[in-house]
């Protein structure tokens, strides 16, 4: 019987495209030079039935179709040029139902600073939302570019909006969820903080640490520095859900994730949550003292 | 009860979309100037139940997602410079298939020399590929600056898609309809003989000159000037369809629309279509010497 992409998985798929193109980095963005100048270019789409959760308004959505392609240039720490946003609408949508989507995208816009420059429209089945955002930057920050003792740190605690995603009522995990923001200020300042490498969770921590780790060199991450409040453990546990799995292997967060030199001098929140080695592994110790190899599993589109 | 988007109409989404940001020119391409360079860049979303003949391969889905965004740059004598590819797909299509439609947009990108530098891979309940194009352009040729006097031309003749989408049997009309091709090449050569204006046809010869048409001038096309052959005529009306309809108001033939000085030395193959003139008014002298306005109509999403 013929192989279907549910049977091999999205990763399998990009790897395939990535071998027939000489021209793709895997990357955040892909990067252009231009005379002295680098071109920072990503795209990203959204489907309503995959990337919305079901109590996301119109205006959510528009704004999440902004985020999640900035959140790609955040991470290369590039300054935000223009964007570009091709929707698909269903016909019986509601007139005021696109306008608050297209109010959205231009709100995203304005909070990134970066213009809206060019579009498409088009009839779908679903709400569809492609983006691409174009930056500049000197000196991108790559991804897998980590150095031996250097610090594993978070913008910010992660999980939230994981969590979110299975919950109904305000708080802060749908908060999380239904609103997150891009981290493209503090991407510029990781970058001129000389960090060794930054990605964004969108996949969750797991596949993204195993994008981020050099040959040769592991990562060593402790669950206590998580930062895991006993609320998250709970509202996790009432779900019938592992609270270390939200953290580790679903994302829809869009913190940074990057790696610095002990010695520096960064001017953000962070947190520190491991530090890079020559164990060849990813691993986490956990609150109990146990050490377990970290399973390389994210969110992957395709499998059910 | 509440308006629909199928009560308005692609244009006045898009002129609400207008409405709302500063940043866009309604024009084929944005332009975005870096020092010294203008970076040309557009989006164009394709849709398997609206974009894809019944026929259509996998391949030529691939490489026609290219097509129509290279044919965008093409429309500014841009050069190429870099592409961009967000996919979705449905779970149950098959690995071969997948591959096929790479296939055919790493085959484009070949074509027309423009490297795949990004991507993103996705689930939906149908094949979407959505593409960005990046250009470069010293001049690039806008669309609505025709000047009074210009011949109004076209790269080839027009329809041959349009037909070719009502038709099941291997002929020169589903060939263009299957295969169509960006004029790239011809695209820089008309820049450079200083054309005054130019677009490509999408939707359709009557939209595409509404919207180059400058206030207070206005363009007579000649019916005898479009070289429709007999064979055009008689399949149309063998179809039931009016084989004007089809040329005026259908598209799909990413021939590019321009104007241009009577005196000029362009060194491509062309055809001149009519002239501009100051009528304020878009009409067509017919074969039969009859002139009438044409229509402001063309292919409208949403609107069955």
């Amino acid at each position: 019987m013929a192989l279907k992409v549910s049977d091999i998985g999205e990763k399998e798929l990009i790897n395939y495209i990535l071998s027939q193109s000489g021209d793709i980095i895997a990357d955040d963005s892909a990067i252009t030079r231009l005379n002295n100048l680098n071109l920072i270019s990503t795209c990203d789409m959204l489907i309503e039935s995959r990337h919305f959760p079901k109590n996301m308004s119109y205006f959510e959505m528009g704004f999440k179709a902004v985020t999640v392609n900035v959140s790609d240039l955040a991470a290369m720490g590039a300054d935000p040029l223009a964007f570009l946003l091709s929707i698909a609408v269903y016909k019986d949508l509601k007139v005021d139902d696109f306008k608050e989507i297209i109010e959205g995208v231009i709100s995203a816009c304005e909070y990134y600073d970066i213009p809206l420059i060019g579009g498409d429209t088009n009839e779908a089945s679903e709400i569809i939302i492609s983006g691409t955002a174009l930056g500049l930057c000197d000196n991108p920050l790559m991804k897998n570019t980590a150095k031996n003792g250097d610090l594993i740190c978070l913008t910010d605690k992660i999980g939230l909006a994981a969590l979110g995603f299975e919950l109904s009522e305000n708080n802060i995990y749908t908060e999380r969820a239904l609103k997150p923001l891009a981290r493209l200020k503090e991407g510029k300042v990781i970058n001129e903080a000389n960090a060794t490498s930054a990605t964004d969770i969108t996949d969750g921590l797991a596949s993204e640490l195993y994008e981020m780790k050099p040959d040769s060199l592991g990562f060593m991450i402790y669950e206590d520095k998580l930062e895991i409040s006993d609320e998250f453990k709970e509202i996790s546990s009432s779900l019938n859900l592992n609270y270390l799995d939200l953290i580790l292997h679903v994302g829809e967060d869009f913190e940074l994730l990057f790696t610095i030199n002990q010695e520096n001098d960064l001017d953000i929140d962070y947190i520190v949550i491991g530090e890079v080695n020559t164990s060849d592994r990813i691993e986490i110790t956990l609150s109990n003292g146990e050490v377990k190899e970290i399973e390389n599993k994210g969110y992957n589109h395709y499998v059910s």
